[in-house]
């Protein structure tokens, strides 16, 4: 059991982060490059962004039978998500639903954390609550803390990344939180047993 | 403003139905039919099923660049519509989002009622929650009735028509409610000003 | 009928404001005045501030059974409300529910709009959001304008009135909304028979 | 490490049921036994029913100025909680969220799981989809398995229990999943740290 233990803490974490829109201009690509680059700097994170506008997802059906066997591969590979996710109508948006329930049993007992994208003032608060019973009904943990990019054309350069350091503050808080809990559920799937 | 008036009530409702999945197998097209079928029988109403698969709606981009101007010219006559909507997840159909969110302007201050379907015994409660905010934002009133079509395996034959006519008195419920705000938003839309 | 038209539309509206905390220092008691003063500056509208502290309704039973029948008169003879909430934990104030659920038929096809109250930037979206299946099921309906007073303790002076005009032009375009959704729904009410 | 995890894995997961209305004639309580008589069965569980109306929480201020001491206590040491709810018009009983405004730090990363009551068909549905945002917003995992006690006049008997087996299985799963996610959270909380 130790030596089991001690494997997987230096295992490290795998943490995708899903840009969750194919809009045309979306912002919500710098954002989704901000987090990358943030989960890149930690230690023992291993990370990648997911552009859902490059996925293989059939529109003919919905559910399990569209998957593409390379993104459901990621996700049983995850510890947890990042999903950066514009609100549409105080809502998420239609694609990325469809991607996301492409798969199911591949989200069960990981942590999710949400980053609200929007160019107005309340980055997306809607959204993130409009997403809470789909994504607890994936199996997954949906963490308490958010992201907000609000203003989101005002935040970002044309390298994608942040114009100024404000939002770094809030940004390490959350993944220091998904984090702890993307642990916290890796130690419960390998030694808790449902009973 | 009498002879309006009377011009107005004469003049037909147009109450389309969406079939709101794409799924191979759908139960939502037998709902859908039958909703269709029971605002057929009545007077004064005209109405139509929408099929989500068969519009052309761009899934390279979102919002109302995709609009499929068919799709939208029916939305913009229409007085109300009935939303047909398996539960996924907790949650809406990605694809019937991505679909509606190609509107908005053509919505406002129009009456909306859902039809939930699911396998289970709940009748899609739970994605009609999910759907509410989002139906608020695109201007849409949500009647307070709905259409819960549960165990949907079991309800409809093969010429998608009900097994037998316990779900009618509420679907009755519903569409007395859904015309009666339809008329009502109409006179709204006619005859009041917005000061 | 003309002459009944006629005698309605010269009816002043009843929009009464619910001050919906009791909370010691709360800020939603300047926003529900603000509310107030605004919509008693409008022509052909009678308004009140319903101060939920101030309501004799029982803790030791919930439901219709603790109807105070002066907020239930108020009610009843109400075309719109606005209520002003803070958002307690991203849901709405216990006791606010509590009271609210004490009356039912009064509210059926009535117009609501919410008015979000909050220490931080988001302004109470999220207890919107909340709120939406609880009106829905009362018979109201929520218009899709809300008003955010966000960073409460910024905005009113000591004589609860707003320290600047910023927030006017939504509170307007928030009003002109909820009195035309009045005036509709009272037309509804008054002359279409639900059939 | 060793010798502390040892020591943990032996001591009881404190789990309180929480009876949530404080309606006259509620169905709740005896939902709330079952519950508590069922965990009650399993080995290395403690637990006790907390109804909401015995709780000393005042009702002339909103939020932790509120908080019962006892109560408190309790949900600090509470590894999970179950919440037993009715749905009252689609959303929490008012009585039931003031109490729970009462605390938030007492509640972070520890589990919940929501038990459902309706006198109709869905079990509280409704009022589970209403409480997720304010469960996160405590800082509680909500469980991915519910029970809804549909029906519920007609599923208890006079002392309080089921009159038949058939939800025994749904509750099984229910408590499997909440312990599992008590164990995982406690070993979170304990072991790993926020970094």
């Amino acid at each position: 059991m130790q030596a089991v233990s001690q494997t997987h803490s230096t295992r490290p974490l795998f943490i995708p982060v899903i840009l969750g829109t194919v809009r045309v201009g979306r912002r919500s690509e710098s954002a989704a490059r901000v987090m990358t680059a943030e989960l890149e700097k930690r230690e023992g994170i291993e990370t990648e962004l997911i552009d859902i506008a490059r996925l293989e997802i059939a529109a003919d059906d919905e559910g399990e039978t569209t998957k593409d066997p390379v993104f459901a591969a990621k996700m049983k590979r995850a510890d947890a998500l990042v999903i950066v996710t514009p609100e549409y109508n105080h809502g998420y948006p239609g694609l990325l639903k469809h991607v996301l329930d492409s798969c199911l049993q591949e989200y069960i007992h990981k942590a999710v954390g949400l980053a609200g994208v929007s160019a107005g003032v309340f980055g997306g608060t809607r959204v993130i609550e409009n997403f809470l019973p789909v994504l607890r009904e994936y199996g997954l943990v949906t963490i308490f803390w958010d992201v907000n990019f609000a203003n989101a054309h005002k935040l970002f350069g044309e390298d994608h990344m942040l114009l100024n350091e404000s939002s770094l503050p809030r940004i390490d808080q959350f993944l220091k939180e998904l984090i702890w809990m993307a642990k916290t559920l890796r130690h419960g799937r390998e030694h808790i047993s449902l009973e």
